[in-house]
């Protein structure tokens, strides 16, 4: 199942000028939101009038999280922030979970972190020849230093801040806590979204996505800008437009996968903008089919465009097991070849004899697609027509997903028909990159299309390995 | 969040000739595809040669086994039963978890059951006046009694079972397995569902649902019929229809709420039926109306066939988080109000402004209806039209759910008219049990309806409290 | 290290007038004190006016317990038993862990064992022709069904249970809850030790060594004789003797080996007893040597007797590591000859040039004592007498320790001259019987040493297989 | 119980020209044997051609490590170095637990310290003031940076360790690894115990205690000079003696209290010198008494020693309960005065009506003292002569123990005859410094007396707050 796309990280954060808030356990609650950006670790770090404290763990906030480590590990605070992370590798240990939690020349500092930094290890050789130790593979890190040396020579913690934006390069969405201040930063590019929340009472939230507001009763206020730095200070929002660009040309995969279908990214809504995707599908590459389907739970809503424009019944195809938990168990001989239905099972009834039009977001190396076609057809599907809600990916990305280097994606190594013949399918076809500019109201947001085109807002860094110096893509 | 209604367990079995085909490890992926039906507790007895091994757990299936567990606990084998099952109290122990494992005088036997025995208390009063001791709250062990007694006068386990049947009222769908055989039992009413499959190997299979086969590569063969005994032995399947009646009463809500859409019970697709259940919805109670949205996950499959009859737009109006875990914490005053929002959230550039139909499939106490209203007009819908898949709840069901007494029963105590204003809808309709009628195939079977008409294919115990002798619903 | 000898079980009650006592906390605290009679399960039984409630689990008292699980699944009440356990074979569930908590015709009742019912085998039979299933492989089982079955003919349970003892064979100090009542007896024979205690405050407790009350503030006040069926119901205790004989033949081990050295049992202080079993070690078997010294931990205190008498300088000569746990780890190839190095580790300045007398409780199976001679001898001992502080072991105990089947036994396959070379010793000596028998005051106690002698107290079971029935060793 | 003295860490470090050897699991045993020097955490880091990895926790060896994690955290390797620790405050958490696992600007470092650096918080200014940033307040942290400072501006690891140690003031026994090499120092005063082993395999060890070598079938070579820096590189070991003085002045609570009796340090036996220690004592300070008694575990070697030079007979008085494990339960209000019951129990039968000499190691509050009459005179005690195996605690240490600051040492705060009294013996006396001297062979060793004395071997820091900078003893 490693064929999925993944997104690489969520971030909170929450301000209250009320000790009684209790920012921990609001913080809580809203990672729940964001469960579904990052599902490997997690960490809440909480401050009580100036002191810090932090907890972090492997596995799901349910699980790292219980009533006993809220009040014996983070306590009470009126301000915390939280994170939620999924790394790309084998490489996933606790000293890469977030918060990152570190005291410099000044005071201590917390970092919720979701971006990638391209410039990082340029960064982090320049910091380590001056003496700096790295206890992590992590962007964090770099970013902590890059600070910390900033805050040496400056009066402040924003300002240390500010002077730091400019030597960052790449994708970064950052949520700062220090011993007073809550900070708040969009890299200039916009890749990561980034938006504020607040409360009836005055609360002020910063999150990944909207969806992480409303379990809080916040109302989403309206995104971070590009290149903005905002500060929470004795309960006064400032921002800092220094940098700030016009529009984001943010990364078109959180609409098209990452996001919560209920979040809205940039004046966008999540939802439409799968409906417009499955529309434009249906207009560029209609199916002679009797039905069409989606692959959960990614493909469902383009699918779901699709019908509507092509006047094809949508139907539910295929039903997807919500219980798969991480303890995966070596399958047996038997089993290893329908591996794919332990998370994946069709309605036989829907399929069979039917001509189907089956609309998934993506395909990556073509495994999973290939599986599915073959579970479609066994339940008796008469012909498959594959469409993808996006062009295919033909270069890696830098900017904070896992789209791998050249050499593991599908549609880099054959041509749409042996594609095509790989998966088994009767015919396939991707949507056009010119629609999906479709998909977005340009006026208030660009995107990136660099996975796609090559052509990225800023430039990859040389060394095109995406692993040098051990070094994970963070978020 | 107690307001759901929940299925109360999930068996399954399996046999191969061949040692080889480790039938622990089979039992376990099956499990995972029935774990809809239970997450409180689950279990897995494996055969070896004679020798029975059994493992049980609290919790989710991949949280009870890991490869340890699977080799250390239970090992390999031939013959393997098991169970997922939840319970509808807060006496949740260890000790009502199964498959229950005992020895009598003949040998070993391990029991998975399904279902709820109406004259437990009275069977149990009997043996223990006989000096029968009892470990456990659950229905298992007094069927277990039953059939070690009729053991003793036998000849064969297959025997045993089948002066047993008389004497059980209520639901059971059962898989027994002793030191040669697997036996399989469904109640001559046939409450439960309880169907047959087969590998091309020749493994055959039992399980509450179809949905269990397909990971293990084997097909459907066909539904136990109710009141039949089938028995495995040698690698030979021998079934006994003494008992059998020509068509179940099977409870209607497999189909409105408990199965998977993926299964197909007694002929009839579990999607197919919700869909019709939404169509008749819609032509007896249609709606002014710009979108039709369903409450997730139970809801949105009868919402569809509500939109496809009505021609309304059906629209993703609700999103579930995938990512509720067991360690919930106590919420935060501010958050209390907006609790369901942790589970529920709404699409608001969908509900904004519109005249909305929401699809449910029942309502129990209508605390959880009261809350999705709130929810869809704090995000902008303009009228709700509250349609339910089903009739009232109106009785107590005796026979294997948890739906309680009159008291707790909203239909029980207010109008329609009240409910709706209570729940603050804009129009609320429930199904007509003539229209639910038809969502079956009524040549193939037939249904229980007790819940909404008070007529039970079988007398309710005389005694109606539904916990006496602190007795569980069990299965 | 499966060399070692192993208790079998300690037992704890306590009853208090006031349910403010909380019996559970005060229980879990006495276990700490019985912990070292068995490390494998453990579990407390409370009950809360009439209402019981168990909570068992593998390992220690400090793993099984803790505020959470005390508050949750056991809470308060007035009356509670416990129960640690120690298995004899790999076959160690959670099954078979106690108490025992049954439901008969007549209430509730929880079982406390400490002990090995001979006939229990045949008693299961006889239960199981009437229909009984049992669920372990325990005798408290078939304890529970021969107090059950006499509890349907009788008018309470101390009737019952009176009824019971005649039909019981073997070893067995028992503490029953029921729902009113605390009941205690100790088999004709006395076996296993119990003894009774009491606080200022009139709560009575009952424990299988007197060290567990003393942290509970309770003075011991004798033990329970032999045969005696001690009641304790609405805060008074009833004595029934109609059993009882005048002296225990207790199992001389308790002093050996098993019980701690702060116990006194049946008025001998274990700790003096081990002392005078050194002192006639050393006068039936004197050694030319420079140092006496003991094996950690049981045969210290006999060392120190030897000492005393020998004129010969006490010296501690291996030292214990206290931590070892239970993941123990397979150990590398360098290691592995090694291993009991992990667990005792010499003084070699001590050793060093040394001519030593070492003092162990006895050999089972020899493996360890030559282990432990190589370690002298590799640390530089010049000489090794090892002395025994019993007897040789000549035939299986079947009252409730692992002393195995003559096949395990070294002394019935080698002779004393054998078995000094098996072990690479320069001499070996065991104390004979007749000095063994004046380590004890035999006016107040007799004690069983079939295992020496072959003579037991009572006909041992005719099936001289220890494991009948797949039947273990209870506690 | 937190008036007991708690050793400050176990490191150990192994090296074998074979990849084979399995460095990891090696270290894994030793620590066992160095478990007594620190319980709450503990960590292993293996290197595998270079490549280093790192498993640490919270608990007990037996707890933190598993068959599992041994191999799929660490792996094969040949070289290891492991640590065990105890921390003196609540602060626990696993940010502080080794070894610490840096990357620096020339590769990786692992460090494993026992020890305590006087000027760390001067130096992690200093550093901080570079802009290094801090995720622990341990002291190991500063010796990273210190070295990868010097790293900077030298040629290789060993040089940089080299110009290291003048910078670091206090006591350290430091292991590290390269990506090449162990290295190994102990600072000049020599405040710490560390020692070489070597197998007959050429495998090279390094132990805080030599107990740790048998295990691994190594013999203890020779101590680590004070100012030593030993390296192994290419399987060679080089010494660079240039900081070099000639005895060490060890902690002499190495051989009083923390270290395993089995243990030689410095050429002297701990286990003679505690037999002195109690000799000493009985000359000084002779009592008119029956028996001697020990306080478990550290009195009673000591006691022994009182035992063999007054005549009086030696006695095992008090009973320590293995079994006492972390997870300890809020005791009731009966069980709070006698709570030190839980770890030490009275054998009444040797102490009714005695005149007793108890010997312990050192009183810290007295808390326990006073507990530990007022045991042995509800058990009869007739007088009770407290003996101390060391000079009354007038001083705090900064050198890698917690005695802490003077307002919690009770001889600080009273006089003898106060604290004769507040404890409730017949009289209490202490061991001269004069008589302590000679204990040890002093031509092999000096000893560090600062808490008695207050004449410390090296300026304690100007700063005498234990805690500044929250920073906390580490080791």
């Amino acid at each position: 199942m490693k064929n999925f796309l993944h997104e690489e990280c969520g971030v909170f954060g929450t301000y209250s000028k009320v000790n009684s808030y209790d920012a921990a356990k609001n913080c809580y609650f809203a990672l729940y939101s964001l469960q579904h950006r990052g599902q490997e670790s997690c960490g809440i770090a909480v401050n009580d009038r100036g002191l810090i404290r932090c907890h972090k763990g492997m596995g799901l906030v349910s699980q790292v999280f219980n009533d006993n480590k809220i009040k014996n590990n983070l306590g009470v605070g009126n301000i915390a922030i939280g994170h939620v992370r999924y790394s790309t590798t084998g490489n996933t240990t606790i000293e890469n979970a977030q918060p990152l939690y570190i005291k410099h020349h000044k005071g201590p500092l917390a970092i919720a972190h979701n971006g990638n930094i391209t410039n990082a290890s340029e960064l982090r050789q320049k910091f380590e020849t001056k003496g700096a130790i790295f206890h992590s593979s992590s962007d964090s890190e770099v970013i902590a230093y890059a600070i910390t040396h900033n805050r040496l020579k400056t009066n402040s913690i924003e300002e240390a801040v500010k002077k730091t934006i400019p030597m960052l390069k790449g994708a970064f969405s950052l949520i700062l806590m220090s011993a007073q201040k809550l900070i708040v930063v969009r890299d200039p590019i916009g890749f990561r979204p980034l938006c504020i929340g607040q409360t009836e009472n005055g609360e002020i939230m910063f999150a990944s996505e909207s969806c992480a507001f409303s379990i809080l009763g916040a109302k989403l206020k309206r995104d971070v800008k590009p290149g903005e730095i905002v500060v929470v200070k004795d309960g006064i929002l400032n921002s800092d437009e220094t940098f700030c660009r016009k529009k984001p040309k943010i990364c078109i995969f959180e609409y098209v996968y990452f996001a919560r279908p209920d979040s809205e990214i940039e004046k966008n809504s999540v939802y439409k903008a799968r409906i417009k995707s499955g529309e434009f599908l249906a207009k560029e590459h209609p199916a002679d089919a009797d039905i069409v389907i989606g692959v959960p739970d990614s493909g469902i809503i383009a699918a779901k465009g699709f019908a509507k424009e092509s006047k094809i019944r949508y139907c539910d195809g295929l039903i997807k097991n919500k219980y798969i938990g991480r303890s995966f168990i070596e399958p047996t001989q038997n089993i290893r070849e329908n591996v794919v239905r332990i998370k994946l099972n069709p309605i036989k009834s829907n399929i069979e004899g039917k001509k189907i039009v089956i609309v998934d977001d993506s395909i990556v190396r073509g495994t999973t697609s290939k599986r599915i076609v073959r579970i479609l057809k066994d339940a008796g599907a008469k012909e498959i027509h594959y469409r993808i809600a996006c062009p295919p990916f033909l270069n890696p990305c830098y900017f904070g997903t896992d789209i791998d280097s050249k050499k593991n994606l599908i549609a880099c190594k054959m041509s749409l028909k042996e594609i095509e013949r790989y998966i088994g399918a009767d015919s396939l076809r991707y949507l056009s990159l010119k629609s999906l500019k479709k998909i977005l109201d340009l006026d208030t947001t660009d995107f990136c299309n660099g996975c796609f085109s090559g052509k990225y807002p800023q430039p990859p860094p040389k060394d095109t390995e995406k692993n040098k110096f051990d070094r994970k893509i963070e978020g």
